[in-house]
């Protein structure tokens, strides 16, 4: 500690990049390793290692642009990452499911969130706020873990990227519902132009995408003389299809995801590997960057503790019940696998309850309690996820599925 | 031009990274394939876009933090990767030529610009800032025109990266005096501490790095449970030896050169890979940086322009005349392409200028001069190299020396 401690007191201008590269890079690769020696996903040591060099613990690292931006930067290529291994069509052959999964995903969290705010005497505006916050799923920490242990060609795990991209859809119209709520008016008009939009440009980019960057690109291609040129469009289309995404209100790594899967029969290994490259360096500051954001603050105050306590069951049980339920035609396992994978929520449900804070409709205490929620739920799913995907062979379909041979 | 000018004019906060990401990316790789259609190098489209998005064309993208950021971790990652391909031996081999030209490549440029400023009519202290800006070598447009051409392994290249090491140690030293001399005071022994640190620290590495990382990476490797378990070490040591060469008071990006070199032996080409997909990405970033802070001011005003230009050229022929002259053992061609190697002065030379500025020694016009100068160096430098370069075959030693078979 002590050398550390002195370089980053005497650290010069020049020196302060390339320290932060390192704190943040080394200490999330040395507690995911830590975590993989002890049997438990590597992606838990790597947000912990966040909590650990951030404000709350040793504050070596504060939160600033530069990591944000390099966390969003890590999450897109994540995303464009997994679409890569992900064709158009076997999404849209679990698409029944996934919307079933994701709708019910997405009423029972409001709803429970909504109740349980209530029923502890806080005001309506507020609970509908926390009932917002509890529908976003962040898809990333799932992506990662499944990515990581092979385990995307699952179907369970092609319901949860569907159910997310829906989700996705529905925590915008939501989160345009109560934001309108907040101003006093809801504007239909302008919630069904929102809806449309986002529908619009994601149904466009997942079933033509496919077919337009199989014809596009080899042929752009060929006439290409830059080094890497397949590898310089299809990060051009993760950047330009993430921008558009925005702009439809869908969030930058839908964009990102559909990407790559529009890419995903047309670009050859070479781009796999290259992307592979960025997203390991890159994820790590997603990681650490969740852990930066933890707040220790709800520990210290009993009410808000408890508060914090039935909000984050309520959170995992909710999506549990609603994305499970909405799977159960898939098999009870495959179910609580979908279940499992939508718990995460991520910078999404901060996202939110930062806009209600914005709107002052939220106080301080529970905009604490969300957070809390957030980065919880994104913690204790990995485990879980392994838990649940247990039996299930890195690469191959889930163990319900019959036999493709005997 | 209207759509993107209407979506920087709406870009809202969320969409701003991948924009600004998209617009840097996509301009330079367009800029760069025009050129290369051209027959012209990629790169200098790569600056030129930088300039064209820049303040002083189109103003889509101003130079910012996150931007620099970005740019340093891309020459720092392209340095890293051009180590990966580098053995010390071989550098080694070719020291004492690579000695001789640097400190000939150190001393002609200085005295030159000392002397032409001073013939300028300007006082000394500020003829001798000059001089020191034309010292500087920025290796990394050298290193990424030779890494894409796939000339790295040509003798005459081992010659410019070796004396692109000594020279940043010489550049340094050189910075450290005239400083103090702007202080008014000159400690010898302070400069000697420097000079040791330095030295001491790029020696120890160079000469000890590949040995260690030969022994201790495949023995932590084996026991690693993390994925890509040797690139994850790779980065660690890239960041740790880039802050350990900043705090010994030589460049990030020679600290990136010695850890790719101290690897180049023991990783495998899965390294190589992602690596290249960091640089890939990460590169275009660096050029653009670049030409974003280029300033057209000097060519309003016809004395500056003047003495712009007499600085130019001045900066073009010292360095090879002093390379050239220091590496002229190795015959005329090796001698030609080592001097144009060494003229890109790029950030090095715009970093001592703004030193100056900030001690108040020399005058915003003179800057403007220097700054004109770092960058026109770094434009003509690719068409110079190619032509140097020419008739020496991809991946093959150099065109003068002896074939190993028949």
């Amino acid at each position: 500690m002590l050398p550390l401690a002195f370089l980053l007191a005497a650290g010069s201008d020049a020196a302060r990049l390339p320290l932060l590269m390192f704190v943040v890079f080394v200490s999330a690769k040395l507690m995911a390793e830590l975590f993989e020696k002890l049997g438990q996903p590597g992606i838990v040591g790597g947000i912990l290692a966040g909590i650990l060099v951030g404000p709350q613990v040793l504050n070596w690292v504060e939160p600033n642009e530069f990591l944000t931006a390099l966390s969003e930067l890590g999450v897109m290529f994540l995303l464009f990452k997994v679409g890569l291994e992900v064709r158009s069509s076997e999404l849209f052959r679990v698409g029944g499911t996934a919307l079933l999964a994701a709708t019910a995903g997405v009423v029972v969290p409001f709803f429970l969130g909504w109740g349980i705010l209530l029923a502890w005497g806080e005001p309506q505006m507020e609970a509908i706020f926390v009932g917002a916050a509890m529908v976003a799923t962040s898809v990333g920490i799932t992506a990662q873990v499944l990515a990581s242990k092979q385990l995307l060609a699952a179907t369970a795990s092609k319901i949860i990227l569907a159910a997310a991209v829906i989700d996705d859809v529905l925590g915008l119209l939501i989160l345009a519902a109560v934001s309108s709520m907040a101003r006093g008016s809801v504007n239909i008009t302008e919630l069904a132009v929102s809806a449309a939009l986002a529908v619009g440009f994601t149904m466009i980019v997942a079933t033509l995408g496919t077919r337009a960057m199989g014809k596009v690109v080899p042929k752009i291609e060929e006439k290409l003389s830059v080094a890497e040129g397949q590898f310089a469009l299809a990060i051009g289309l993760l950047f330009g299809l993430s921008v558009l995404a925005i702009y439809a209100g869908v969030a930058a790594i839908i964009g990102a995801f559909l990407a790559g899967m529009a890419l995903a029969e047309t670009v050859g290994h070479r781009v796999h590997d290259l992307t592979t490259g960025v997203a390991e360096l890159l994820v790590p500051f997603f990681l650490v960057g969740i852990g930066l954001h933890f707040d220790l603050g709800v520990f210290t105050d009993p009410p808000v503790l408890l508060l914090s306590g039935v909000i984050l069951a309520a959170a995992v049980v909710s999506k549990l019940i609603g994305c499970g339920l909405g799977a159960i035609g898939m098999g009870w396992a495959d179910a609580m696998r979908v279940g499992v994978g939508m718990i995460p929520r991520g910078e999404v449900g901060m996202v939110v309850a930062q806009i209600g804070l914005g709107f002052g409709v939220i106080k301080p205490s529970i905009y604490s309690v969300v957070v809390f929620m957030s980065l919880a739920t994104t913690l204790v799913a990995p485990p879980l996820l392994k838990w649940a995907y247990r039996g299930v062979e890195p690469g191959a379909e889930a163990a319900e599925e019959p036999m493709r041979i005997g």
